[in-house]
């Protein structure tokens, strides 16, 4: 299989080669890198250069670090970082991102939630991720400005398919909480009813609920273990997956998918996209002190959705949860491991 | 001075009418009752009646209860109760929400964060609340469906007026943070542009940050201590603020302020409407077992910003915090007080 590893800006490049040594630890993948973001802009003045966006279409899978520097550029009309990541999400039709998000024992002082409140935190965000405020119209001029959120029937079906099939695995709870503003906007409404219809229709057996944005907001910091997956539009789903991501105290460990379907259990998805669930951390960047271990378990994501390879992904998990359990902690988790370190402690795991 | 009070849905008429008694034993307040909500809609077909509109229009403050029937009608086309709350917003100019937060060490235990996490937690959150996704145009079709999210530099600059006269208040730590998503939106960039302007030429003592809404979802869970007023749009705000509403396990306590202007720190601003944090919880309604708590706090909110009577407003805080100091604790807070228990216990600690 060809994968495309985009290490990005900021800690992406130091967190995207100890990643790869896990890959190569585990099979035979042949990996090509390719820029992305600032460090794109720096070379060829485009955050999605041709040459990286042709090389990750024809990839079985991509992975990526980070994309960011952190501040906003003085000029409205520069190019920015984070479009890069958008348009690659659109070109590739990653419609679907996926954050599992699970309390580990072992990180329970790393929390701020008490233990009693993370006890049995296993969820999925699918978070919808070409369409909305993302990628509707949008102007601006000295006086005002304004951006459009969009949704069509066919978004809303497709992604609502990928959720209930991840509800339905084994090992999940086959109930899908879908979260909108229908008391307020259009579009969730829209989003309600056609999520409403698709369950009823295609997967009676998945228990739905709905919850408005701000109860969700709130019920993911008092009863996080209440959730098994989590639906929801592009926008919103930014906020709350990374609300999410703080509950267990464990962002540094997160990984994600964003794929172009819903996964098959047995043979993964071509041309899915992988990357932790951090940012490119700017303030740490070139030090080796950033955690791996987002990136490391968005390869085992890889490994299993994308490669369709689940025994590799498995172990990849398993290794990072004996690490884990044998006393492992980066900076991130209290402890003091550095990137080399963390590395070597999972390689060791393996 | 004249006061609305809108009982509303769901619990609101039981926490109204406890506030109500706190209210009269702190001074002489003439006080006249109108239907909001879905309790309009069984009477007059409309959520806002002209009347309740003309009379909250002519008063000195409005008290609200809560607004919704928990479930959204069939029939597109069907009256929303929550349109009447929006409604009311937009006609009386309330476009700065204010929600103040403290963790109090009374309340430790029902907090689903550590101890140490919430350890000195004083913030407020000021929402914008008359413009965004809420106003914006919106269509939808059986196909597809936009909502439009518009800013003007007017509406931006003088709720940041309100934020930068809050935080430079005695008491607080003259710090705004202020919350968008400039990295995406064009909104979120005029946003940041416009807070930034205000900031440096008229309130150069204030310490101004920005943070993406992604990333401050995740710092009001890993480290709300370090929020002084949070700046935020209308839906950031609206989800922010129920989450942080959640992390002090206070939600029944939280009142909210919904103001034409910045107040006045010695006189008040005419034409106020306050509001519990809490929704109508239709599955607890007319059962008496509501906290009415957070109405008793918006009734100070409503001495202190709305009435100009800061003494009478100490004076309710202080009663609340003794009576829980003193035990007291309704269900949401892991007690059994009853809505008349709790009204007996701040009326005698007053
Ligand atoms: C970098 C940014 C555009 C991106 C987003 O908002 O989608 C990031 O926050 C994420 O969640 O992947
Ligand atoms: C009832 C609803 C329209 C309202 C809002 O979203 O503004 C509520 O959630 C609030 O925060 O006051």
């Amino acid at each position: 299989p060809r994968i495309v590893a985009l290490p990005g800006d900021g800690i992406g490049p130091e967190v995207v080669a100890s990643a790869l040594q896990v890959l190569h630890a585990v099979g035979d993948f042949a990996v090509v890198e390719h820029p992305v973001g600032a460090a794109a802009i720096d070379r060829t003045g485009q955050p999605l250069p041709p040459d990286t966006l042709a090389a990750c279409a024809a990839a079985d899978a991509v992975l990526l670090g980070a994309v960011g520097t952190g501040h906003q550029p003085a000029d409205p009309e520069a190019p920015r970082p984070e479009q890069g990541v958008l348009e690659l999400r659109a070109a590739l039709g990653l419609y679907a991102n996926l954050r599992p998000v699970r309390a580990l024992p072992a990180l329970a002082a790393a929390s701020p939630l008490k233990p009693e409140r993370t006890k049995g935190v296993d969820l999925i965000v699918v978070r919808e991720l070409t369409g909305g405020l993302y990628f509707g119209r949008r102007a601006r001029t000295a006086d005002d400005a304004y951006d459009t959120c969009t949704y069509t029937v066919t978004e809303i079906e497709r992604v609502t398919r990928v959720a209930c099939e991840l509800a339905s695995r084994t090992g999940r709870r086959a109930r899908v909480t879908s979260v909108d503003k229908a008391n307020v906007l259009d579009t969730s409404r829209l989003w309600r009813e056609t999520v409403t219809r698709v369950v009823a229709r295609e997967y009676p057996h998945v228990a739905l609920d709905h919850l408005l944005v701000d109860t969700a907001a709130m019920r993911l910091v008092t009863d996080p273990a209440s959730f098994d997956v989590v639906l929801t539009e592009n926008m919103f789903g930014d906020i709350l997956s990374d609300e999410t991501a703080a509950i267990t105290g464990s962002l540094g460990l997160l990984p994600s998918a964003s794929l172009p379907g819903a996964p098959d259990p047995d043979g993964g998805i071509r041309g899915g996209l992988f990357e932790p669930v951090h940012g490119s951390a700017p303030d740490i960047a070139g030090r080796g002190q950033a955690s791996p271990l987002g990136t490391v378990l968005s390869v085992a994501l890889m490994l299993r959705h994308g490669l369709g390879r689940p025994a590799a992904a498995d172990a990849v998990e398993a290794a990072v949860e004996r690490a884990l359990d044998a006393g492992l902690r980066t900076p991130d988790l209290g402890g003091s491991a550095t990137t080399d370190d963390t590395t070597r402690a999972v390689l060791a795991a393996l």
